[in-house]
């Protein structure tokens, strides 16, 4: 039935072991019939949840065969309880799988601050285990879930070399009903066999562009995961800077990501629209990115999106307001296709009270500085953002 | 009446001039019945309004004897239009009050991108220079405010050297119903005599120490305006680095200016609390800052302290979140005197909850890294500002 979501060689499975209320999946595992080239990114916050501390350094190897992944609970602020947990966490899915617990990575979103209920996960191994399917992706991408409204998954097919590869990745997002849970986690399998240097600089760079180009609230996780699993089994010649089918990859690779990236936008937190911020003209890319992201967070910006207003003074005023040298009379402001400040001043733009009532905006900003852009996509800020929130829950 | 709000020498009015709907007030003056010393730190956002390009320019010369403010259109992003506009009410007021035009500073608040409605400034100016009286600070404070709940007035009186002198400052802040409204406007006026490089210097502290210590939704405006003139009519011998007063100044001026800098934000959008992060323990004064603004701005914080939720991790992810090098184990947080964090880990406060009812809070981060620290206000983000700040007005 989810023929399309499988992986050769990937096998999946999502249980509920009683850590979220209400009998939901909260438990899923990822394994890969023969150990994978495994690359990694990890959120850059101080405060690292107990699992991402232990990935990072596990992950050094470049390889892994499992993923181990609950919801309902962060392990995050957990002190040495939460390091251990992490590690039995492992060794559990270790034992059971029969692999070595080296090739196994853990991953937790939810409640910040809160003891991991370690036993719930332990004494439901077996059945996950036990369940494990090559149709069982959407099954994983349950578990993962905290309150996203809807599951995200996204496959892709290549050829290299006349060889078939697939691509598929999960994610959950910031669809989060329950204050003290947050948590972007993104897993992706490739049956391709990829060179490992190359994998790496492709992965980071497929990041960059898609994990990295998206806000919601501008606030960043404890426990921001993405993980690359690539197994081989497609048989093709590895892929590497050489071989001809690098472009091919990466190109399937990003539009996985990037489709991840933009479903989480959509569902995020009290979104109702995804709006792409375009930085054109830059002198540099770090300005266009300081320009995105300044316009993108800016509560009186994504206010006025929500509202359907086409209050451009706030969007300029945003990008005035950042550390970038720019001559405010080149720079020129569009929403969709309609101009709204050229020249240093204000064009009237009737038609873009319109065109903000649909779901999907693009802003573009033309600095007038230089060749260098950058994109991000971002959401408005709603009432639900606030309901979900400021929802009292200690 | 008003007598506490006089200050020697100072003359103000407010009046209707039709540019806010309804025949509320909308056209302030404050004169100085001698030339005063000037000092004012503007705005940094790049679109600068006319008024404030106009300003940044005549102040230069430290010698100003009226400023005229409008509320309801901020002159802003008004292309050459908008320079002409300010200069002919500066003009305007100038030959009205019989004083040279250069004497004359301006300011605007309102709508962003709006022709200002210069024939409705004009033809008032007789009216509002013939009100002039000198309990009409209050007049002052009413016309530049645009959707403020409470206009914003304080004065202190200081003995230097057996002369009483006398400061009184008046502000409008971010409480505003319509959207394309923004902008913190403060306008202090004292009889004192004071040193002119020492006014500067301790105007510019005393302006890091309140308004550059306030973030109601990180957004910089485009006008943001905050002018002191020192008309000397105290008679009291010049305060400067010598003599004994600086000390008592600084302190009276303070306490005006860090009032006023919280009303602004109590007034704040929607806000139903006011909080103060206060940053101890830091390296330098730059890190305890970079993170009283990431927590002071954080919509996950913000939104916990609206719904009453003592969420902490929130608070020290956002904190984690920054580029401030510190150890997680030595970081400490207490929300008024009470532990949440310490060691590493969370600490059970039960009666935080308890706390968080208040109107006025106080987080305290400990770092632990060094001596330094930064304090700031902030508010908690409400239903009320989405509504506020999304509500249709084209």
């Amino acid at each position: 039935m989810h023929d399309s979501f499988n992986v050769p060689g990937f096998l999946g499975n999502g249980v509920a072991a009683g850590i979220k209320v209400g009998g939901r999946k909260d438990l899923s595992l990822i394994f890969s019939e023969v150990p994978a080239r495994a690359v990694g990114v990890f959120t850059t916050n101080r405060f690292k949840a107990a699992p991402v501390v232990l990935d990072m350094q596990k992950i050094q190897k470049g390889i892994a065969q499992a993923i181990i992944i609950n919801s309902g609970n962060a392990n995050a602020a957990t002190g040495k309880d939460g390091d251990e947990d992490a590690a039995s966490m492992s060794a559990a899915a270790a034992e059971v799988l029969g692999i070595d617990d080296e090739l196994v990575l853990v991953a937790s979103t939810g409640i910040i601050g809160e003891k991991l209920p370690i036993e719930k996960i332990t004494r439901s191994i077996e059945t996950l285990v036990g369940g494990l399917s090559a149709d069982g992706m959407p099954s994983v991408a349950e578990g993962i879930i905290t309150t996203d409204r809807f599951i995200k998954i996204e496959c892709r097919k290549s050829s290299i070399a006349g060889k078939e590869i697939t691509i598929c990745g999960i994610a959950k997002g910031a669809g989060m009903i329950e204050p003290k849970m947050a948590t972007m986690l993104s897993f992706i399998m490739t049956d391709a066999a990829v060179d490992q240097a190359c994998l790496d600089t492709v992965f980071k760079e497929c990041v960059d562009r898609s994990f990295n180009a998206i806000t919601v609230d501008g606030c960043m996780s404890t426990n921001d995961t993405v993980i690359l699993l690539a197994n081989g089994v497609a048989g093709n010649n590895p892929i590497d800077e050489a071989s001809g089918g690098l472009i091919e990859f990466r190109e399937a690779l990003l539009s996985v990501m990037d489709s991840l990236a933009q479903s989480i936008v959509r569902d995020g937190e009290g979104s109702t629209k995804l709006i792409k911020i375009m930085i054109e003209g830059a002198k540099l890319e770090a300005d266009a990115k300081e320009i995105a992201y300044a316009i993108a967070n800016s509560n009186l910006v994504k206010a006025a999106f929500f509202g359907e207003d086409p209050n451009w003074g706030r969007i300029i005023s945003a990008a005035g307001a950042t550390r970038v040298q720019f001559s405010t009379d080149s720079l020129e402001l569009y929403i969709e296709d309609i101009p709204l400040f050229i020249n240093g001043a204000g064009v009237s733009g009737k038609r873009a009270a319109e065109i903000m009532k649909k779901d999907t905006i693009r802003v573009l900003v033309r600095l007038g500085m230089g060749k260098e852009a950058f994109s991000l996509y971002t959401s408005d800020l709603s009432h639900e953002y606030i309901k979900i929130n400021s929802y009292y829950h200690s």
